[in-house]
């Protein structure tokens, strides 16, 4: 916020201004090759310890649909979606992220990410056959940040369930909704993506400068991904829609009734940044998935960029609930394309957690009304 | 379904396949010139008759946020958006529309827009102050359809109130979701509005391969407008968003306990097209507003197309209640850019009313298993 | 509305007062025996033509739970319920019910049904054993106005499965609600059943004193029975609550997804009268099931009566959506104790259906604006 | 649980048994006199410090109507409410609860509350103006546990509102569902209240026999109040029902709107006990008001007691999330007749919260699998 004027602070708390170049100290280089134009997240490839049980979960408890499996792998997709798959788990011996999949408009594209990725001196790796079922020609790279990334177009078409509503349950998760990366550098990696073509919707500042996530969208909606400041990379989550906030309190509901409630990390609650309504769950092995929905529409190219001071404690939940320091600290691996967990780089900007919460942080519910304790009798 | 296979119908009873070029008997040329990027739909000008009657119903009924207003004009905007308004309602001597507004991606596409209608022989005008408060540089036009649209890039920000739950109603309208137009032939309105760059995601068709509607979007979902067989040019109806069910529900309490419910004409129900539930109102001169809410994602070039068989009774409404007769016969005047009437040509194809419903037409539940009546004990 | 006063007419456009005593013409004596304690409706016992189709519906598409089930019967109960069941499905050769059954305070209540009906000179029987599974001690008559009642306090108890959301369904049914019973002479039945113990909440009356319906609770809610005006002894309907709307929207929408939506006879609507959110569904032998949320608590004793004036077309739907015509004139017959059909008799008094829509009736949505058109481009 | 059979245990992990006597230490006498006939929970009076930010806060914030109100009191009710008021705020020097009050159901039962607190030796005083305005003839005591409790018949009748969808906001509160008080010795205060005519609907306990909770009711819903265990007398909340759960989530959105998130004291959430959806609030005294939606039916004699264990994680939010330490230690200070502060006496029995988290407590999710930790990254 040193760089906001007071004449952009909104009524809500926060700050709106136009998306503007990113300075980044070690920044990633530009480019000369032409981005792909990413379509929107497909589907995450994760690898899983035991498939059983990640199948349980996923299947059982959450609902998602089987279009394909067998011992190896399950490929699973939501109500709405008509392509192959929006999740792959994969058995393997560590529970990490083998591919954050990003479809693009047209087969050309291809060409167009082999090229700028390599360009920008990444591993990259194209299979016509696709890297995994239901999905064609594709391209898989290793991007400036670490992140395993893959483009394809090609794809088979399964039955969109939408009208099944006899097949639904109380928690439906109708489509994938986004991704949610942890890296060190969060204005490098803004940076980096805005040259691939994403837009910042939201971001999270203080007033020295530091910023501590950022959200990042190709399809209308505030995100297709984000970066969230932290030991990285490694991958946050990956969440689902749901249509409606009962949907995802059913969910809850239904942990409970199976004695899985400690599945349960955070929420559910109602985000300040995207006013959504979320929850994050742990897979069986502790890969964090979030429930969302209704967050609001940013396909305008002047969608106004809404800024939250770090220390306003609604702006990861807008009810001022604690966030669990778990959510903070803990994330997935990724995996390089051999399928070797990535090293993970230590973040060196001051930490959310820790500028909020404890002997060093504070947060306000009203900006000048500085309190340590979160809200009223809260000891946390 | 003439040209429909088999192996194209779902498990829903609709059929799916790839868009395909329309033959349209009495096509509108292509231009040479390129189509103006559209980003939405971004706003109607609706003439009333009655200034306060009209703003009671937007505003004190449905909840519409005013922006700006004087003896002439009202400007209203839902919750979630930040351009000047979504709908301008204006003092006139005859209920119309006087503009199907488009938000378009740059100042550049008004030149595109300008080229465009001009190489089709339109009528354009193009104004650098705009034609309404808070809208910069527009063009104007009286399509080849006969109906009235704008297109502009520059607008007023107006602060986006999706934070502001202390000023929410239980029908909160969050965004204007899409236009609907009634016209006589709907291929040569299809594909005339294919080459404006809009894509077809779901139809009704016969047997016979007459087309009694369609529906067309720029932004990933249904529709931004749609067209709707009939006597025309005139419009349907102009459509807002709610983010739940209950949200629409509540708006018919409300009109109960203001004994206004005679403002409903249709609904609420679940629609078989789109897959959304909504309703219909009629404003005090009589123009129809939908609200809608939960279609689906459809921004992916294969995205398939929706075909629906006029003769299932669930097209219209998923659980089968019947479609009142004004429903398919009443419509909107549209204006010229004099502010004239447009003259209204009548329908030759055949009429979805007279084909499902009464002596000459039919509807199933089940395909294969007609019945006359639509459902257990009705006799309408 | 002829006894009533302005000044008893509400905000709303109805009327309240305290409970008075009925006048009949032709009134049932008021038994010198004290009437028994009747907690609640418990359980319906209905006659179907075909056991497997009935399963279908209340089993595999309404979601309630089956107790227990041979090739003769089968036992349901909804998911707060403790009592062994709510409904009873039995095959039998002509669709009928058999049994409404209300469940007594103590056992002793059970001698006080057969004191009181014995007096009646109605035919009793008593069975130490039941006379149907799960249920002890109980008592059947065939009451004054030719209903079979039954009374009961032994039951054998079940798992509530309130808590078992791995269970439930987006249309889940939590609890039985109510019966309603199609009687010719509203006030002879009204002022039976007060004589039996029940309580008036609500009715429907014109000028000239005509009831064509009230509605009597014994539980704090609404009604546990009602007395609707029409040829008679019929049932109207039985019903369940759900905890919310979107749970009734649920159950409409899987009936589309299952091709079922002619089972859809009316709504769904919010009543006006009970002011709950309500949808009726005719059954594979056309019995009637309501599914009905959030009505009012009426458990004090001097509960306003609310009364409806007959030609105010929000009583029936708040919304003013019309009746469709089945739901006036079609209802299921009732068994003797030998399993017979009653003689239906027919109603005298003037038909609700006939003074409302038609020739000779009228209905208003804004009282002094009397309009034969029930809204806005209805043509009914 | 110690007294629990295995056998009673359920499929959700809670027990069910018939209610039976409960063994106080030190019972309070049972009366030879009758009981009142008690109704149901109707109305708190509470003293406030200020009376314009309670105001604000039930009227602005929560949406209370205001039946009447003066410079010392206001008075207000819930939607669905027909007589005078549901709760009294009343300017004071010290916040207090000054009354819980319960409606009875005839006049005579006001003497028969007189009767059985004499014979108890307790405090009491009779109004035939009543002690507030809209309230007739009443009885106030100080009962055998220290709280001042209010019978009543008479009162003024005021429109109820449940039809006037026109004023409704999204987070309408309905009726007044029930009181919770704190006292240190929970089955002596079980055992008083069954004598006043109360029914145990749910306990918490452990293997000892420790009861550190239980729910009573008249009306049949899970509770009219509760004995919660701790430093007493004092007042834990008073509670109103919404119809929907998103109503509750609305009264959070509409606090962060405000920037007055930090009266969130806890939740939402779903409980175990009661299955209801909930939410806490602290106005701005501190007085605790629960926002509560969708408990069961409870109403029949044999109606099963549930029982939770102490150490069952989801017991208090089935979700398993963490309760908040204040909610455990802070309550509100009860006033004798005089408006003199009720001393406060120290629970000597085990303290929930010691026995459930910290160094001597435990919690477990699923039995046998006992955790120190509540969930998955959780530190608290």
């Amino acid at each position: 916020m040193a760089k906001l004027n007071d004449s952009d602070k909104t009524s809500s708390g926060f700050w709106v201004t136009q998306e503007a170049p990113i300075e980044a100290a070690n920044p990633v280089a530009t480019p000369q090759a032409e981005a792909p134009d990413i379509l929107r997240c497909a589907y995450m490839e994760l690898v899983v310890t035991d498939l059983a049980a990640s199948r349980e979960f996923y299947v059982d408890v959450l609902g998602l649909y089987v279009t394909e499996e067998d011992e190896e792998a399950i490929y699973l997709r939501s109500t709405e979606e008509f392509i192959h798959h929006n999740l792959v788990l994969r058995k393997g011996p560590v529970a990490a992220v083998a591919a954050f999949s990003y479809r693009v408009r047209t087969p050309e594209d291809l060409d167009r990410a082999v090229a700028f990725y390599t360009e920008l001196g990444c591993e990259v790796r194209r299979s016509e056959q696709g890297f995994v079922k239901g999905i064609g020609d594709s391209v898989r790279v290793v991007d400036p940040l670490g992140f395993p990334y893959e483009f394809f177009y090609q794809t088979d078409h399964v039955e969109r369930l939408a009208w099944r509503y006899d097949l639904q349950k109380p928690g439906e998760l109708v489509r994938l909704d986004h991704f949610n990366q942890v890296t060190p550098d969060v204005p490098r990696a803004v940076r980096h993506y805005q040259d691939l073509g994403f837009r910042v919707t939201e971001d999270i500042q203080d007033n020295e400068g530091t910023v501590y996530a950022a959200w990042l969208r190709r399809k209308p909606t505030v995100h297709d991904t984000a970066a969230t400041g932290g030991d990285g990379p490694r991958m946050h989550h990956v969440a689902f829609a749901t249509h409606e906030k009962h949907n995802i309190l059913a969910i809850c509901d239904k942990l409970g009734a199976l004695r899985l409630s400690d599945h349960i990390e955070r929420g559910p609650g109602r985000h300040g940044v995207s006013n959504a309504f979320y929850l994050y769950l742990r897979d069986p092995d502790g890969h964090r998935v979030e429930i969302y929905t209704q967050d609001y529409y940013t396909g305008d190219p002047d969608n106004p960029v809404v800024t939250w001071d770090v220390h306003d404690n609604q702006r990861r939940d807008w009810w001022g609930n604690p966030v669990v320091p778990s959510w903070y600290t803990d994330a997935s691996l990724v995996l390089d394309l051999d399928g070797k967990p990535q090293p993970v780089v230590a973040r060196t900007d001051s930490s959310e957690m820790a500028v909020t919460i404890g002997a060093d942080g504070f947060s306000y519910t009203r900006e000048g009304d500085e309190t340590k304790g979160f809200k009223l009798g809260e000891t946390l």
